[in-house]
């Protein structure tokens, strides 16, 4: 992205703070609102957001790209919010782990030719803006899924944002995206949780797992604000998901239950082999 | 343990490597064997291992302690050929993940009045001599499971050693250990193998998860060598475990179908009360 813009950052927690300071490092002008105001003044007072926007997002249009990283229903809100005042902006971009509902909502008014969704795979296991960094993106992958009716300038400018915090653009269908996270992420986070449950309900506590237990249970501690949204939007592609992993464990039930050492061992290399 | 003892290690890999490195660095001489001849002279041209035992084991009863660091059936073996010559060793114990039947097979024979499983709650995603570390143990867990007929002096003997290499000991009976275990440990691995095989069956591979999906499927890594037997040997206390993760994914389905925020948002808020 060529410096000296004016991007508009609404939320500044992990992702959207990230986006910030990143932009920002590079001579960006950031207009910032968060609706937690010592996020926002700690963001103001650290010189990375230079002006705040009111709540309202009134000043919205003085930006050349719009950044919403609020997460779940709220991304919706905010596009409803800014749709008639964003008209001279070149770019509105999300940052949510589902792209269906967002990318929908954005086609069905005026702003869709403006829109591209993005989705970063990029977190930690901290939040909010104190957590935020610059180099938070680099060199990961960047899912793109632009409304239907996006400009291929709006395109072209999301790729060159997502390329100067050092991320990996790969352009998506949003459908597509969804049944595919619900395996790549939202299945191993679910299963973290089911893990999470069956051992509580066992009477086991954390501090009795090894560390491999701890490490696959590390996901249940992740945020139900931002869980709850995601698994509702995506629920039908992550029940097949779900489907899947029970058939297997089925499976593995019954080797135990027949002996078969050969088989279980099949399992096993199985497993290793793909795991590389 | 008091320093100046003998030692034997049978099995240099990486738990037994770790035991040989800590216990030579208190000044205790090392006997060792591995049936793997390049372990078995990197560990002697070390310093830590002061002597090779023969394949036969004959000169295991020149040591105060014998440590048995084999993996699976092997240790059964290697209990049925010392038997007869460990009379005068004041502790044999082994480091396997499962307890029931080593401590059972133990019993049935003279040793078993020396006879105190081991079962330490450290690893590492490598293996072998190479990857042993003198603090491989420092404040991890090391379940201890007696046999019936072992005399207070083995059982102190192997707490002495376990502490002497900076491990907790907790003393458990060997059946009560594989039930525990079954859920704090081999729940998690199954489960991770159970993701892993989804995954590859829906075609994804591992290098399209992002950092939380390739830490829940980094066990299925594991080797085929140690699972097999410990999978194989704890089977029903296993499959009890597995239905239970069955049960919650089948539950988490059910909620994702009807599409009920609220028990979802509480699920996740358990999960992360209990992670937490």
């Amino acid at each position: 992205m060529s410096t000296q813009q004016t991007v508009a950052v609404v939320g500044l927690g992990l992702i959207g703070g990230s986006v910030a300071r990143g932009l920002a490092a590079q001579g960006n002008r950031i207009l910032g609102y968060d609706s937690n105001s010592a996020s926002l003044d700690a963001a103001l007072s650290s010189g990375v957001v230079t002006r705040p926007l009111s709540p309202t997002l009134e000043e919205i249009g003085d930006a050349d790209s719009v950044i919403i990283a609020v997460y779940g229903d709220s991304a919706l809100d905010v596009l409803q919010r800014i749709n008639a005042k964003a008209e001279d902006v070149g770019l509105v971009t999300d940052v949510g782990s589902t792209k269906r509902g967002i990318v929908a909502a954005a086609e069905a008014v005026p702003l869709g030719r403006l829109f591209v969704g993005s989705h970063p795979l990029a977190g930690d296991h901290r939040s909010g803006w104190a957590a935020s960094r610059a180099d938070l993106f680099a060199n990961e992958t960047v899912y793109l899924c632009p409304a239907r009716q996006a400009s291929d300038s709006a395109l072209t400018r999301a790729r060159e944002l997502w390329i100067s915090l050092g991320a990996k653009p790969v352009e998506i269908e949003a459908g597509a995206h969804d049944d595919l996270l619900a395996w790549t992420s939202h299945l191993p986070h679910l299963v973290s949780i089911a893990l999470a449950i069956a051992l509580e309900e066992a009477g086991i506590s954390r501090s009795q797992l090894g560390p491999g237990g701890r490490g696959l249970t590390r996901l249940a501690g992740g945020s139900p604000d931002v869980w709850t949204p995601i698994i509702l939007e995506n629920a039908a592609a992550i029940e097949s998901a779900v489907e899947g992993i029970e058939r297997q464990l089925m499976m593995i039930r019954k080797f135990l239950r027949t002996g078969d050492r050969e088989i279980i061992r099949e399992r096993l290399e199985n497993a290793r082999s793909w795991a590389g």
